[in-house]
């Protein structure tokens, strides 16, 4: 990526998740600068995963966007996750990211079906999708 | 590492080994200026690779450095590479590094044994030694 190229050799993007969460989604939610915009913004149901590699990511098996949630209905918490092809579904329990022994997010673990719920064909893609722990869900999540 | 602040916060040093033979090593032989001073100069000779963790570099399983290689006599080309406590033994065959299809440097796999040649206990200790690819071997050598 061209933004990079202020990045010594050989430096590689490989946060840790208290840096994605304490750092980047904070400073994002809170327009606040960011030393490289090395997460783009992206509205990632409006696309399918394995579109992701045609945006210039090459050789990486791991992409960080920021993405906003979609609501399926304008006046409800319920989350749209459905994308033309399929639809992104939670998988497991929440995880809470930890920034000296505290909470400051949590991460939503997804795995992508083709087809319409409730049927579809599980895929290999799997997201993360982290937010802020704030006492409402915040507004904006990144995805990896 | 204090002189990696200057790098955005989750970025870390992951270097290919085309980025370490043609850019760091090659411009460390000839004095040129390195971006970022990521590798340091090390006497590995002088030090058991249990103690690499002491020079302050936590959670990491790979470390890098410039060192010197060792004549086993002054007027020899045989390398001497006895620590204290053990030796480095070459294993396998050396391995080009490729850049754009051309072969820039080669690298050697060593193992650690403890105690003394011909004798000795393998350890689980690797390093890899780049050397340029030049006519004659370069004086210095980077090291993982």
């Amino acid at each position: 990526m061209e933004m990079e190229s202020c990045v010594p050799p050989g430096f590689r993007f490989h946060p840790t998740e208290e840096e994605l969460v304490g750092y980047y989604l904070k400073r994002k939610i809170n327009s606040l600068k960011i030393d490289l915009d090395v997460i783009v913004d992206v509205d990632l149901y409006k696309m399918e995963p394995w579109d992701i590699q045609d945006l210039g990511y090459d050789e990486q098996t791991e992409w960080y966007f920021f993405s906003h949630k979609d609501r399926k209905y304008p006046t409800g918490t319920r989350t749209n996750r459905a994308t033309a092809a399929g639809f992104w579904k939670a998988t497991g329990r929440d995880k809470a990211v930890l920034s000296k022994n505290k909470i400051i997010g949590m991460r939503k673990t997804l795995v992508f079906y083709r087809g319409r719920a409730p049927n579809g064909r599980k895929t290999d893609w799997i997201m993360h999708e982290y937010r802020l722990q704030t006492s409402q869900n915040a507004p904006t999540q990144v995805h990896t």
